[in-house]
C-alpha cells in the first residue's frame, strides 16, 4: 500500500463513519424518496445513493461551493440551496437523513418536531451531531479565548454554541410523534498524527467561530496558543500518535404508519 | 402486530445489537475460520454465520446448557466447552469475535495480546465489553449489597468486578501487535417499561454475583431493596417508560499482513 494514499483514506474512513454508523440504523428496505439535509459536499449523500439506488435523492445545504461539488459527485442526485432550519418537503418524505448538521441549529428541537410531520407513513428521521462541547478539544478553544492575549477580541461574545439536551429530552420530545424512537451516544477514539492533527481536525468545523472574528494577523498566534494546549491534553502514545476523543449523539425517529 | 411478540421482538434487538454493530466494523470479506468466544446460546455465533455463510466456525463457552442451545440453533457450526480465558485455537483464526464475555475475565488485556497471536495475517479480533459499572443499575447493587439489611452477607466480600480499563490502554497493548486498532463507546439508550424491567435486565448478568451468594430466603428482599433505589434512579419519562443508558466498550483489531 501507497502510505500516503493509506493515510488519506483513513482520514476518510473517520469522517465518514458516523454517517455510515447512522445509515446502518435506518430501517428502511425501498425508500422512494430520501433527502439529505446538510449534505455538504455530498459524502452522505453517496452513502444513501450507494444504499438505496432506486430513491429519489435531493441533497440541501447552504454553502454554494458545497453544493457545486455535491452535484458533480452525484449527478443523478438533486442539490438545493436553503437553509435546514427552514427547509420544507415538496413531497413527503420517507426518510429524512442530517449528518452534522443540526448541532449548528439553536432549538433544532423544534425543526426536528416540524420534520417528524414531513415524513411519509413509516419514514425515518435519522440524525447525528457532534456533542464534544466537553472534551478538552473544545473547552481549551473557549480557554484559549478568554486567556490574556485574546480576552479583548472575544470580550462581552458568546462563541460557545449551547451544549445538546440530553438524550433523555430528545426521547420527550420525538416520542410522541413516533411509532419508535432511538437516541444513543458513540464515543469514537480517533488516532491521530499528533496535537496539530487535533487541531487540524478542528479548524474546518469548532474552531471556525474562534478564528472567524480574529483580524487575519492574529490567527497564527491564536492557533499557536490553542495547540500548546492541545499538546498538554493528549499526551502522545508509545504507541505513536494521539488519541482524540470525539462523542456523537445519534438519533433515529421511525414514524408510524409504515 | 400481536403486541407481545413486537415485545419480544423489542428486547432480542436490543440485546443482539452491540454484536450486530460490532460485527459491522469487522473489515473481513471471506474469513475461512471464525471463532465466537463466550457464544452463549448462539445468537452472536449466527449473525457470524449469517454474514460469512463459507466460514468454518466454531463457537467457545463453558456452559453446557449454552452449549446445547447453540448446536440446536447452529448444526453447520462446532460448539466447544472451554475457557475464553486458557482456549487454543487449532488452527490460524481469521475473526476472533467475543460479544460480552471478557469483563468477566480479570487481566483479560493478557488474554486479548495472546489471542492476537492466535490470529491469521489479516485476521481480525473483535471484542465487545459492557463498561457499565459506572451507571446507577451497578452502583445501586453495591450500594443495597452494603446497606444495614444485607451488609451481613457480603461483610469482607468483593463482589463488584474490576472496572474496565481506558480505552487508551487497550490501544497501547494491542497497537504494537496490530496493522490497525480501533477503540470506541457506544451508550445504548434502552427504552424499558419501568423499574422493574431494568432489574429483569440485569438480574441475568451484572445482578447474579450479589443474588447467588446470599441464601434463597433473602433473595426477594434484596431485589425489593434494589428496585426501589432504580425507580428513584430511573424516573418515569413523560413518553412511558424509561431509559437505560448503557455503555459498551467496542475493540476491533486487525493483524497485518493481510
Amino acid at each position: 500500500m501507497d502510505w500516503s494514499a493509506g493515510q488519506y483514506l483513513k482520514f476518510e474512513d473517520e469522517r465518514t463513519r458516523p454517517a455510515r454508523n447512522l445509515l446502518a440504523e435506518v430501517p428502511l428496505a425501498a425508500p422512494r424518496y430520501c433527502v439529505d439535509l446538510g449534505c455538504g459536499p455530498g459524502n452522505s449523500t453517496a452513502l444513501i445513493a450507494a444504499r438505496f439506488p432506486e430513491a429519489r435523492i435531493v441533497g440541501v445545504d447552504t454553502a454554494p461551493d458545497m453544493l457545486r461539488a455535491a452535484r458533480e459527485r452525484l449527478p443523478g442526485a438533486t442539490f438545493v440551496e436553503a437553509d435546514v432550519a427552514t427547509w420544507q418537503a415538496d413531497a413527503p418524505a420517507d426518510l429524512l437523513f442530517a449528518n452534522a448538521v443540526f448541532q449548528w441549529v439553536p432549538g433544532h428541537l423544534a425543526v426536528l418536531e416540524r420534520l417528524m410531520g414531513a415524513l411519509a407513513p413509516g419514514g425515518v428521521l435519522a440524525v447525528q451531531m457532534p456533542d464534544n462541547l466537553g472534551e478538552p478539544s473544545h473547552l481549551l478553544m473557549e480557554e484559549t479565548a478568554r486567556s490574556g492575549p485574546f480576552a479583548d477580541a472575544f470580550a462581552g461574545k458568546t462563541i460557545r454554541r449551547e451544549a445538546l439536551p440530553a438524550p433523555r429530552t430528545y426521547v420527550e420530545r420525538l416520542a410522541p410523534l413516533a411509532a419508535k424512537v432511538e437516541v444513543w451516544h458513540t464515543i469514537y477514539q480517533h488516532r491521530l498524527a499528533d496535537a496539530a492533527a487535533i487541531v487540524e481536525w478542528v479548524k474546518g468545523t469548532g474552531l471556525r467561530p474562534y478564528l472567524d472574528p480574529l483580524p487575519q494577523e492574529r490567527r497564527a498566534a491564536f492557533l499557536e496558543a490553542y495547540t500548546a494546549r492541545i499538546a498538554e491534553a493528549y499526551p502522545p502514545l508509545a504507541a505513536g500518535g494521539v488519541l482524540l476523543a470525539f462523542p456523537r449523539l445519534f438519533i433515529v425517529a421511525v414514524k408510524a404508519g409504515g
